[in-house]
């Protein structure tokens, strides 16, 4: 692992109206004053893992090697539930262990992955509702000054969630989920253009994609949002590589009545180098 | 007190839509270019000085000494209003002389209070609309690059809404303020822990807590959110030890119809280390 | 130009809910990791490069010297408009060349305006959906690391959106946009107090304004919002000097029903040094 880069980012459910996050990153100031301390997001809707974990995902891979990944979505805080740090080749990841980190991880090498048990790297008389502030925004900073992961608590071996691999897609009809929607309506969908045939030798992508919603088919791909025209829902591939699913100046979500959370059919098509397909 | 940490927190009623916030740091790095520059709230309801003045106190505490924490609810802009910095053991803070920092001096050694009125310590032809920007931040700027409090300008001894300290609560009914309800609909209600009698002998709380709420009284208390079990709603301590009325995954205030800024009445039951009640 | 000063602002229709915007900040901070990193506003509407070009120029002007301020609303994002880098002198202005930066430019000494061109400036293999990533803020934090202009790029001698001088306004009637609403209700014309006649011999402005709404004239005119009293709407200048309409403690949005993008009609009617009017 490379260095820290003394830089924390911070995803969360807690929303920006009240002050967790601010008190977060007091506490980790308290620990380093000289922290560059970013949010990824912190709308993840509450409770809700999942989204917390795509977001996760999505968002940790432009920064530089040595960031400490903070994310916190805990319906479980002050219970039995353990509190996670994980090294991998270029980053940190700190939270709880219910499977917030699982799809950033599987990205990931992970070289080793400990419980947060000792109190020293936490504040004094934590609250029980706000293992934020209190374990892992600390513990954060902490690692961002150099203490090493072994000296949080002992090694994990079954954390949650962290064993999803990532399924290859070959051609045929499968359900896949709903991710979630951007603020331009954008929707996600869990098929990463990694786990779909690689390019042809004519250079052209192997395949057809066609996605069904309450309003219809969609089979339109582009490559950016610029080059669809009409008014035609159209699929693309996001910046973090999902499918998606946009609509030219208006809400994908809100004209197509698909729902973050549920499933919808994906149709993966063969198709020739002629060009003809090959369901 | 302590140096300056070079890091300055934000409260403001702005929003973040706009580029208000934005602006009073651009004000603040104008004076000193290597702040840390964090974030509390800026979605305290616009104009309301009471619920700002809750926020700074729950959301100041965490961060290390030396930090100046600037407030900005502020109808009276422009006015004769005065503006205040206020050195106390462990911070500075910053804001309008109209209560805003109230609640979170109370907790605080007050060392001194004076007005801010050394023009050379703002922007040039500050805006009567923007006293955030022109005076607050680039004040708040200074005194985290040492200047002391004493040159802004005079001593004040009569600021507005410092003289409130926490009562001590006896077994009794009494009315409480309903101080706000957070992203995830938990109602904080203006009783604190410090209030209560300490733990007796026994090592259990020597009273029982009941609200009263339109939708019946709620008495059953617990340490975090993962404890409670069931759709009744519940009490506990949150994070910042005021007492806080939760439901398990759906929003209290919803389900109980209470409003913050409205009082509610609450029972403080003391009781006999037999585990009876002795109102 | 001033040397870098180190600090990026960001303005984006990306919203807070998504990554995005952290995404673009840790695509900076792999370039340099000591950056200061300020949101100006992440809530400009879906799409609109008008309401973006307003907030980058109320926005920007109270950072210090040296300042790189980044702004991506960009529906054309992947297609073939370009990216632009310019250069003033007081700041540099990243963003595409689609009119976003042109309000601000107008205020500016403008040095030079290039094309960001140079793959070695951006990320690698930089997706078509997202350059606020991938193009953008890696192009502002090599410029405040000290990478000259010229270096992304060909000069551009015809850059989108301008040429639009700031029109200064003779007594008469004539239509005005309404640049935007803020979160307290209060509406931004787009007369700008630099466009009036200067004070008059007498020390007063030698002006009236009267603003037309559907719900009728508006007349009044006060220095600040405390100044104002009663419920009828008022006029002032705001912090960035633009003509506003605004009412006591509600919002002149939703009271007069003047809706952002649209056009009112205003009258500047010239007044004699005795206090009467002539139109």
């Amino acid at each position: 692992m490379s260095n820290p880069s003394g830089i924390v980012s911070f995803t969360t459910d807690f929303g920006t109206a009240d002050t967790f996050v601010g008190e977060m990153k007091g506490a980790a100031l308290a620990v380093r004053r000289d922290l560059v301390l970013v949010d990824l997001s912190h709308d993840v809707p509450p409770h809700d893992v999942e989204a917390g974990a795509y977001r996760l995902e999505v968002g940790c891979g432009s920064f530089p090697d040595g960031t400490v990944h903070v994310a916190v979505v805990d319906p479980g805080v002050g219970t039995s539930r353990r509190a996670l740090v994980v090294e991998t080749g270029r980053f940190w990841f700190v939270g709880p262990d219910n499977g917030i980190l699982g799809r950033a991880l599987r990205r990931e090498e992970i070289r080793s992955i400990h419980a947060i048990e000792n109190p020293r790297y936490g504040r004094p008389s934590p609250s029980p509702t706000f293992h934020g502030r209190d374990v892992f925004a600390p513990a954060a900073a902490w690692i961002a000054s150099g203490v090493a992961a072994a000296d949080f608590g002992p090694a994990i071996r079954d954390p949650v969630g962290l064993d999803r691999s990532m399924e290859s897609r070959l051609p045929g009809a499968f359900e896949v989920r709903v991710l979630g929607a951007d603020r331009f309506g954008n929707l996600a969908l869990d098929l990463h253009r990694d786990a779909l045939p690689t390019v042809g030798e004519d250079g052209a992508p192997p395949w057809d994609v066609r996605v069904s919603a309450p309003s219809g088919e969609i089979h339109r791909f582009v490559s950016t949002y610029g080059d669809a025209t009409g008014d035609d829902p159209f699929l693309l591939f996001n910046s973090a590589g999902y499918l998606e699913i946009s609509c030219r100046e208006r809400s994908a979500q809100e004209a197509l009545g698909l729902i973050p959370g549920t499933t919808t059919m994906v149709d993966l098509i063969d198709r020739q180098p002629d060009g003809k397909e090959n369901a």
